[in-house]
């Protein structure tokens, strides 16, 4: 069994597997020349071999012991009828079709595959080419991010308008949390019968809600989605990244069934592994140090290595490496980790 | 002894005592108006008789059981010989006197008086103004949190430049630490001398770190702060408020020394009871609730006030009101903790 796989299993390895957050992404010279002769981000997702491209480059680079979907949590909203675009050097943006925030103006979730087709393609491509030994891992956001989202419009400092929502129309929200975790069942179901061999739950906004909100929109929907693939494809283990959760990381692991937790770089290793049993924890080195390097990364990545020693631990970082990380430390992070 | 004293030496109270965090601010039309009067932020925080009257608005608006010295944390790196200033409608920026973040340049500690003169003559007039029963309480960014917007020259999402300045020059950042903790030290006695009976240390980006970071940076510099005081100043109680720190929440209130600790929005009060005995707890309600109002903020009062219920606790929220709010949800605010 691959290496991610059997950790994800409940196996310590003493090794850890390694892959990072956004790996196919900025800081690598060839992902940039991709995404040019792409067009546009958009234009990069939704064509099959240009994604596949980006998602191996970083596989060929660097050897990951697993490869992730290059794909952007807002094309659900995006199948869901909602216009979606990026605006250069600021993010996305999203529009209701129709009256604002309107529920009925959405497409049924049965149709999501019409936008998404592409995508799906990209993983089948993927599983073909992928090296043995390289697991591949299908990806959505979960429903409250994505949720952020589509009640701002954008990307926010505060999640204010979702925040807001919750308040204003409980019920309404509720019913948003419903259509996403449908259609995020739907969408992860066929990334994994085109080939996803792990799924990943991002839950990117998780540290802006009370523990009451806490428990409704992130646990909850994660549990379904976990029980939903669990009925259908009980090989295929979840990994939930409730980010910034803090405390409400233990309730989270225990309640829905995941069996990967990603953590992190604010999260206590020693606290984790006590507080979280019986999940396969992942994480947790500050994306910083993909930037700084040397020996502060180096420490830092045996710390982490330590402190998981004889648990089933897969190596990451806290957060997605970012444009000013640089592929030369990730050279080093590797060799610290695997040496 | 006034209830947020009493409160602070571990006493529970059947009604908790309340404030807010920023409730002297925007969203108040008196507020307002003494800003415009000011004609700058800055001029309001630096003219005693203004600060004074924005300080006392609230309490004679609502009769909260505790006023808060209205000031900014950035005052104080001003006072070392940064250029502060703000953009209308952006927030805070900051320069260098000199070199790019050259420690050297940046005055001694003991010359802080002469521009945070007016500051202390803020407290003394509340000190004579305020009613009886109403506690006063001063406060100062913590040391990490100044840091943040010493590095970046700004307010920024992810606090990178301050992040980065810890790996990339550790001792570096470890003496500018140290400045701002002498500096602070400084500070919060001038305030308990010119009255203030309580002082607050806001860590507003403690959620940013990794444990170790935040031990250095969060919980050393409140520990030494805390003994400073305490040394100096027995019977003043200090707050913290190392925001969004998780699990860490725990180690900072078992070894900083603080009476009190401030819990943001995310924080589960049943495991803060637990994890975090022996000090007053202070929090939590969300501040979106005092935009939305109505049976949401009032069910959502007494849940916290029933979860606090045996224990010593402030009512307070999770972070500051925001300028969206409504005076008319303060109200309810009051009615449904006191009631």
């Amino acid at each position: 069994m691959k290496k991610l796989l059997r950790v994800l299993n409940g196996e310590a390895l003493d090794v850890p597997p390694i892959w990072l957050m956004r790996q196919a992404g900025r800081y690598l010279p060839e992902y940039r020349e991709t995404r040019t002769k792409a067009g546009s981000f958009l234009e990069l997702c939704y064509t099959p071999e240009l994604a596949e491209e980006v998602t191996l480059q970083p596989i060929r680079r660097f050897g990951f012991d697993a490869a992730i979907l290059f794909a952007d949590i807002l094309l659900v909203p995006q199948a869901l009828g909602m216009d979606l675009w990026f605006v250069e050097g600021e993010g996305p943006r999203l529009a209701w079709p129709g009256d604002d925030q309107n529920l009925g103006a959405l497409r049924p979730v049965d149709e999501i595959d019409e936008t998404l087709g592409p995508i799906y393609e990209t993983v089948r491509r993927l599983s073909g080419s992928l090296p043995d030994d390289v697991t591949l891992i299908g990806f959505a956001g979960a429903p409250w991010t994505v949720a952020t989202y589509m009640a701002a419009g954008r990307g926010t400092p505060d999640q204010g308008p979702a925040r807001r929502w919750i308040y204003d129309n409980p019920s309404g929200f509720s019913h948003l949390i419903d259509i996403l975790t449908e259609a995020t069942i739907a969408y992860l179901c066929r990334q994994i019968e085109a080939g996803a061999e792990v799924v990943k739950l991002f839950d990117s906004w998780a540290g802006a809600l009370t523990p009451e909100a806490f428990r409704r929109f992130s646990i909850d929907p994660a549990r379904r989605i976990v029980q939903a693939i669990a009925a259908r494809y009980p090989s295929v283990p979840v990994i939930g990244f409730p980010r910034a959760a803090g405390v409400m990381y233990e309730e989270f692991a225990r309640t829905t069934g995941v069996r990967g937790v990603a953590l992190d770089q604010q999260v206590p290793l020693d606290w984790a592994r006590e507080a979280l049993p019986g999940v396969a924890l992942q994480g947790n080195l500050d994306p910083m140090l993909m930037v700084v390097g040397g020996d502060a990364l180096k420490d830092a990545a045996k710390r982490i290595v330590g402190a998981m020693a004889g648990a089933p631990h897969i190596f990451n970082l806290g957060h997605g490496i970012t444009p000013d990380a640089s592929p030369e430390h990730v050279e080093q992070l590797l060799q610290a980790v695997r040496n």
